[in-house]
């Protein structure tokens, strides 16, 4: 079973995944499935994966079998794991516990070669939709506090299968950056009475350089404060902190927004590798008048280096003015 | 001139480079200076780089000729510029300033080809002799508020020449990672009445099973929630804040246990890309009874992806306890 460990002085949690216990012959170990062998996450390859947690597929079809078009699967190699939610907290020194949760792939597609902006718009609304689903099961299971989603793309991003896939790891505890986030939030909320992501679109709108698209329900930006070039955040224009509360309206206009958005980057940086994450609330802070759901997409074209872990402050070589520019003017 | 901005939720920092504003087509821009061209850093090249900052050279030499062992530069592409004093802050929505401080080199050697585990004893510690004098020297230095020392070891983990050298980084205010430890360690303080770091060595050799080297006054290991495989922290037994504190019997004892912990690690992983970071006290908390510096040696092996950067929990495959165990018995 892995388990989760927390650095006694900053609270950080990491996950000692002591099943896959990696030996120094071990690494690099960067090697990518991607050429030869058989992809588990293609149709009629349903059996090289465990038995499916949910599909969306043709009625009549049966489960692990073809007739889908999106399909969950639990991860073959868990970071956390599922089958026990005792956590045995212990302490001594340091504190640790159990790796109880859960680890998901999303499957977007049966179509190996489709990457996320080339999916047509129907299915972009399934992905989010499947995203949804698994974010309320997950989010509604005790002791689980948070569910991440996110999605690599790229071997330099973390892929270490090319078909078209998401990933969920839902966690037994609130994650730091999370805290982090609550908390500031909060204490913007206690001085100006004001949600700071409602804040931030306003002041994003007013200025318009760091835009670069929007419709109805969401707005796609550069922050202000990029920690890589061509950062991007996805807002909706409606406050919401928990992204479970996304209406079918809503779905409908974050499918539109990712396609326009990484159609743009795609683009202009000819398939960046790039990681996706979203941001929500944890339990117990789906209602905070202060805290706002969102895409975050960090294009990995620069490499973390000795300062960066030292100080936590990003060297970022491109304005974010000036990715917007560009991101704005790329036709697609 | 760079620029500082920082995210208003998190206070987190970020640096605008400005200067090198890098265009789409500028990326992927991670070829590495090291096969062909001229070696900035080594001996007869002086005039390659900016006129040198100090050196410890044989008696009767002239800067930026040859005669030195360790050689001070500026850095040709400063991340945060030493040209003003002046901050400059500005806020509106967000709070930005001027990218003021410094960013300096420290070439470790005449030669091309000698790395960190290779030097002498006698040069290993004219290093660390100029790390403490760039350390001292920038502290007093106004608007410098932080020091960080740092070294990259291969292309993946950002060292972008080869000759063996060391940057120094100073910044005009508190980064968060520092902060955050600061924080952490003082409440610790408040509860227990002890240095947490304190506590930590001696609960580390009461274990002695993530244990990997030590000294008189030093001590090596892996520590309990590392981030990545084969992480390192090195820890001086004698409590002390600041790292300009350092007298030369510590600066003696710190050579020779990076110099054998370097030279265990190179041998067990076949000289894997690294940082190494420099974590000290910021101006005004140099006498703090609760903090305490720290080197900190981070592999390569790993790839951080969507969930670090959704959560900031690492997923490490390997223990620290099996790693320690390896280096323990790797024989140098």
């Amino acid at each position: 079973m892995p388990e989760l460990r927390q650095e006694p002085i900053t609270g950080n949690w990491v996950i000692i995944a002591t099943e896959r216990n990696k030996r120094p012959s071990d690494f690099p170990a960067r090697h990518e499935e991607r050429n030869g062998g058989t992809c588990p996450f293609c149709k009629g390859n349903e059996k090289l994966t465990p038995p499916e947690i949910t599909a969306y597929r043709e009625p009549g079809t049966h489960p692990d079998e073809p007739g889908w078009w999106i399909r969950v699967v639990p991860n073959k190699f868990p970071a956390l794991d599922n089958n026990s939610a005792d956590l045995a907290i212990r302490h001594n020194f340091y504190t640790g516990m159990n790796g109880t949760g859960a680890h998901e792939v999303i499957v977007e597609s049966p179509e190996h070669d489709q990457s996320l902006e080339q999916h047509d718009p129907a299915q972009m609304r399934e992905i989010f939709w499947a995203w949804r689903d698994r974010h309320r099961a997950l989010m509604a299971r005790a002791p689980i506090r948070y569910v991440q989603i996110f999605k690599n793309e790229g071997a330099i991003a973390g892929a270490s299968l090319e078909h078209p896939h998401s990933q969920v790891i839902a966690t037994p505890l609130i994650p730091t950056v999370i805290e982090n986030e609550l908390e500031g939030a909060k204490s913007f909320f206690v001085d100006r009475g004001t949600c700071p992501y409602c804040e931030m679109i306003a002041h994003e709108e007013a200025v318009g350089d760091r835009l670069i698209a929007g419709n109805k329900q969401f707005v796609a930006f550069c922050p202000y404060a990029s920690r890589f070039p061509f950062e991007i955040t996805i807002l909706p224009r409606r406050h919401l902190a928990d992204f479970s509360g996304l209406d079918d309206s809503m779905l409908e206009d974050l499918s539109v927004i990712v396609k326009v958005t990484m159609q743009k980057l795609t683009a202009s940086l000819s398939r960046p590798p790039y990681n996706l994450t979203l941001h929500t609330a944890p339990a117990g802070f789906t209602e905070a008048p202060y805290y706002h759901w969102r895409l975050e997409i960090l294009p990995r074209l620069t490499i973390m280096a000795g300062f960066e872990w030292g100080t936590g402050i990003y060297i970022n070589p491109t304005s974010p003015e000036s990715a917007a520019k560009y991101l704005r003017e790329t036709a697609i």
